[in-house]
């Protein structure tokens, strides 16, 4: 796989403007509202699993309009309070078996890894959230479920699931509210980046090839699922273009990017066919904040810096705790 | 492409056994009751069209749950009534635009072509029905929604707008109500053996190279997508297995063939790589109606017959009207 | 797929030069002189076919050299003089079945369906018309049939079969002699705009994602067949660039759009891997009509607009009779 | 690449029945009478290349109804009689630049490589034999060149090639005419045992994974090209399967084995994914001569024994000279 | 991806006899003892890595001729005897960095994780261990390095550090030597068959979809990388089949399995196209031990179980410890 | 397959540096002159093989560290001194068998064919020369056997290996010492451009699509094989890429082309995906020789010029000797 977009001169200069609606923030915070405002319990329970150096637990908390969304908490046997690091998921993924992921309890944190609703079927060890949304004709998979109307847009679900969880999260006693980051590959990038701009007190965000970035261009350019779940609609639906960017502009994660306040640690592969190396700068060099950068990995796919970005990420996450 | 299953002598005496629930009539009998008892009006409208030498009419008739579901009517410029032919789409398809497909009523029909709830964005003309109910996780597509019980499964709604579009076209007045007759490829051909088996008067049943049969056998040996859905839903929830084929056994093509009283045309072909023909068989040879036969296309993929079956199928019904 | 080529904005201003052959206009001068001191008579007999709501007859006219060519012919059950479209049909495909192709009859137009001679057994219901003539060594398929000469190669006698069904249907009784269109998609598109630029009273011209154009920056950029059997013929003749350049200067649609008269409704799209958007913008910004325009399907491929162009084409088609 | 077949030990035993026409000899008899009634001079010129250890000379000869057919003779410096190889070519070869196959000349025999007609653009050094024929609609390729009818199908116009290249040899005064055998690789191994089968005198007949027998199966069960064009055609023109059939009967080289009588070394790879080992051994079971070998490479594809075989071939042909 | 290979019931079955030198125990005896000879010091060093709620240590070992080899050691903090889990790694894969793989150390086990020499560039997080022996030609790949002589090939270096490791772990003070495990997918899962066939002392095998098994069937009849190594150098080297088949009888996993004497826990994924089922099941039918079960993944591919397989062995394993 | 590089005016124009260390001819003297030290005897062996029109004799050659290659040489029936022509091979072929490659001999030249050593079990007749050293773990293939080191890289050995090929043939009485050229596809092409380059006196240089040149740009862009060798390297070790660039700068093409005295003759072909345009172009223009030329295979993929080139290049070579 040779290089996929840009060279990494032009990237590191690519601040495109995206389409961002009069009402965002006035959308959000009305979503967000009406989520809240739903309420619902987080609870707690012990998990079945072989782990037993370190405690893991199944955790059911109310997302988007209170409805129930699982995840796995994974700590070390302590009860006082440590920093967490909540995790999203990639595309199609699942939060599998409890004790799949360790590394974060491992090194000491509070680790929370969110379920995506609906999803969690395509490989793996599963997911066990529904999403209790219909939709009018889409594209098989999620990238265009409700997307005739931000309202009704399943990544306004899944984005709210995840602020939701960071809300729940800093209710638990062995976590230090203060210190809530969040991460994520792909997917789970483009939540983190999401909850990033839209809680404006997480501790840090370190998204890995974020996903959900500049619509446009990744609808045009990306050869490979599921980007191209969008370009398919539209080969279809040939005239609701307008309709389906104008829903998106509510979802970009460029207009996220721009809102972030935390410390920032992205990564980037620049052979990635699946989430276009630009369309990751488009989100990055729009975030604001001081204290951010960037790993870029070369010669890597859509995998990424897998085990190495995690140790970096821990060493960057060290340094700021 | 070769020959994707067993020769044509095995696949004439193929007539496996598959599971049927002891409850299978109960099921459908109280789906049915359910769905009729939600009552809803068909509404017929005149099409945008540059078609004028038939008449092209929208429908909205209420399908499950008296949920509003698309339709296409097209047919001769008179009153009087003729004999209709109801069509089911294949997968992932749409009803399109007003016009699309002229066939049937330039040969005289009264042609009534339903859209998939949900469906209807991945090629052509697109389709315009919602399908208003959510999902546990699923894989990508339609075949595992709602896969954890018949009652919830996705084609439990689609085989019930099936058979409740022929209770609304039996009311059009422009329509001989004892000469409705079904059809469709692939998926439409899998709609049109569930309702030929539900609905016990339809005049005659000629499903194409039909899908959703012998589940079994598909999910083990069908190469390529929809049936792998399933396969690739089993692949992560390893612990699945007796509930999703549970499930399945209300909607296997098979049991609904044992049940069709009317004449059948189905179709066939040998080298299909989507729809294995021993599936086709296996619905086929269960089939009890004396007055039945299938045409089969020994050098064809899931294309089937195309035109040429069409035009077999205008001779056979001919021959039957 | 995505994009194919280059920017929307850059296609709209690429309007190349390419080769023109001094002697082109006396070459197809020639060629039709002589096809049409060929003689031969147009014969239309009734088609056997299930429609019976349309007239459908089996044409048979002369083409090239007054070879015997086919056609169907459908259209409305009235003898009054009716506008007609001319269609030609995609590479590979044939005519297929009488009342395969139904739309502009159903819209109240007499349209009549070429034959590509030689073709039509890669798909669908089939041709029938020989093509008599030999070859010296060729690739597989039709683009380097003859590729030695102009007077030799295949399309001579393809384009020319296209202008003599114009003069055919200028004779028929049923048919408006000044209200005759031409149209097609593909291949078919290619032929359209060949028989607009060498008939000059063609009542208008409507090519979808239309091959055959600009063929140096085809043969050197496209990725898929059936240009590529260019490419592979100069892969292995690589001596005879020139010559095969010099041929194909002929039947270049870029210089067959420079002679167009008629008003023009084209159609790209701009994920087609198999027309390259720029060689069909190539031919459309050539042509000198005042009346022209272009049906832009920014995320499809080669199926380009489908059911939606032929509705616009009716809708502005209608506008100006 | 596995296995592609039967075991060994069924291949060994397969020797099944194929359709023979009751005049299949009277034919081939009529074909070659009225081609050598068609008469024409072989001709033999120095040829341009750098080869100058061996003598190569380009070779004009009377094929089919007298056409002129391209080869390259290539053989020792010395005009003594010596034993002739005929070699003809894989499908969609042709016969290249002199001095490019050198190796039976540089073991001493004349080599005489015979043009495809109209093939030879698909690879290599190119081929120059026009094939003077057209043909009704067929799928682009070879192999439904004219198969309404045994009479203008187009092997039938490369196997008599091939019997008259034989005619043209023995009159040379450097070969010694009683000491001709036949080779060739795929197609060219076709061709082989048809002209073994129809000159009963060569001396002995090389086919190397023989193309062109037991076409019922190959056509139902050859996952790639060539084949694949007659299951395209059938799959479009689904009524003419008898017709094709029974076109093909008379081409057969199952039918051809069964009159060999010369001693033969058969090679078959039981990887081949494009000429099927079943459809070789069917021919090879079928050769009567008791003086016959296969050689069986068990691990390669298509490719087949190449050089090794090539070696084997050498050997084998000096025991009997 | 369909079911590559028998049906279950058959694969129940399925126990073929293979090769086995008369020399096999002979020869490993001797290469043991050989290496066993050339001595060389385990050491143990902490490695570098976030992870502090367990043990991570980087382990060089002396493995085939005393040459090093490289493992991470992962346990719980705890000095006290704890039973241990070697792991060895698939094909093609490295041990990573330290803290990669944490189940089995956070399930209480002390975890070694063997590099694979040579290996461990393709994927992840790499490896760290050279392979300091050249090869006659070969494939591009391990599987045919040496493959001349059961003393030169490959495997016999891996095998025998895979043993070497079983005696360094046991004199690990922090490991019970009477409970030492050995687990691996893949290749993984064929070294530990072999360790456990070598070391009769192991506690217990539990090899995941184990490659290296069945030599003869899997060359003929697997699709994918790697076994077609061997395919692949055996089309080449056409005449080396006894040879390679001679050496690869030393290290078929069928004669491993008949000499296992420690409880066995197998798994098999029946739409395996990489390491055929069958192929699994000669080896586990041959496994003398009573105590022993497989895993059946009907759905899966060559992922087979993954964490749910992971699972089931720990409930396995304590279920005997 | 389309273009797969730069235009060709942009590729005449491409004279880019690249890295170049301070001691690379200080390398390759200390690397030459440890070989020629290890001193070792060349060795010629009649071959067994069916020609015998010309010579062909088996080679045995000391290469680096002195260590035995294999070489065919084949040459005119004289003892006279004759001009030679040095091949080396493609990546993962072999020198096949005696008399495979006649050509060159044929056309009056002493024709010498080294085995690549290690390599050549990948396609044809194979290879027969060991590479008896190690590596460190390094991905399937040979681009990054021993890549951490200069002193450790395979191409150090092969490209040594070329050198002390050229010792040994002017040493043959059978050869003009003073007239020895060399040539070689692909991998060939960059041996004999690295041969060239450090063997100051051969007589001309004629390497086609000459691979392993300017290595960042190779393993940035090119799409297929082997190349991405190095690619997939860099994705695992991501901290490597300064050793990994460090070492191939010792081994790329454009330094050995800046040091080619010799008469060159390139040749290129501009849709290859494996050697792009741009790597070979790099590599030309900065060959100081005056005479110089390039051949230019517009359409042509890897295959290059094939037959035609070699026409050529015994026509530019015969005009020099």
């Amino acid at each position: 796989m040779p290089l996929t977009d840009l060279t990494l001169a032009e990237l590191r200069e690519f601040r495109p403007d995206v389409a961002e609606p009069a009402d965002f923030d006035a959308f959000w915070t009305r979503t967000l509202e009406e989520s809240r405002a739903a309420g619902g319990e987080a609870t707690l329970t012990p998990a079945t699993t072989p782990v037993n150096q370190l405690v893991v637990e199944d955790l059911t908390f109310p997302g988007f309009n209170g409805e129930p969304i699982r995840a796995w908490v994974t700590r070390p046997r302590t009860d006082s309070p440590l920093p967490a690091v909540i995790e999203y998921i990639g595309y199609n993924g699942g939060r599998g078996l409890p004790g799949e992921r360790l590394q974060w309890a491992a090194a000491g944190y509070v680790h929370v890894l969110m379920d995506t609703r609906g999803q969690g079927s395509a490989y793996g060890g599963g997911g066990h959230t529904p999403d209790p949304h219909g939709s009018e004709g889409s594209v098989a998979g999620w990238m265009t479920k409700g997307i005739s109307s931000p309202d009704t847009y399943y990544y306004r679900r899944v984005y709210t699931d995840g602020v939701r969880l960071v809300d729940a999260v800093r209710q638990f006693p062995f976590v230090d509210p203060d210190r809530i980051s969040v991460t994520g590959g792909s997917q789970g990038g483009g939540i983190s980046v999401a909850v990033a701009g839209l809680s404006g007190d997480v501790f840090a965000v370190m998204p890995d090839v974020p996903y959900l970035a500049h619509f446009q261009r990744a609808v045009e350019l990306t050869p490979q699922l599921p980007f191209t779940e969008v370009t398919q609609y539209l080969s279809v639906h040939r005239d609701r273009e307008d309709v389906v960017f104008n829903t998106l502009s509510y979802f970009d994660g460029v207009n996220f990017a721009r809102r972030i306040k935390a410390p920032s640690l992205y990564s980037v592969a620049l052979m990635d066919p699946i989430v276009l190396p630009s369309t990751v700068f488009a989100s990055y060099n729009h975030v604001p904040a001081a204290d951010k950068e960037i790993a870029v990995y070369k010669y890597n796919g859509h995998e990424g810096g897998q085990i190495h970005q995690w140790v970096r990420q821990t060493q960057w996450l060290a340094e700021r705790l």
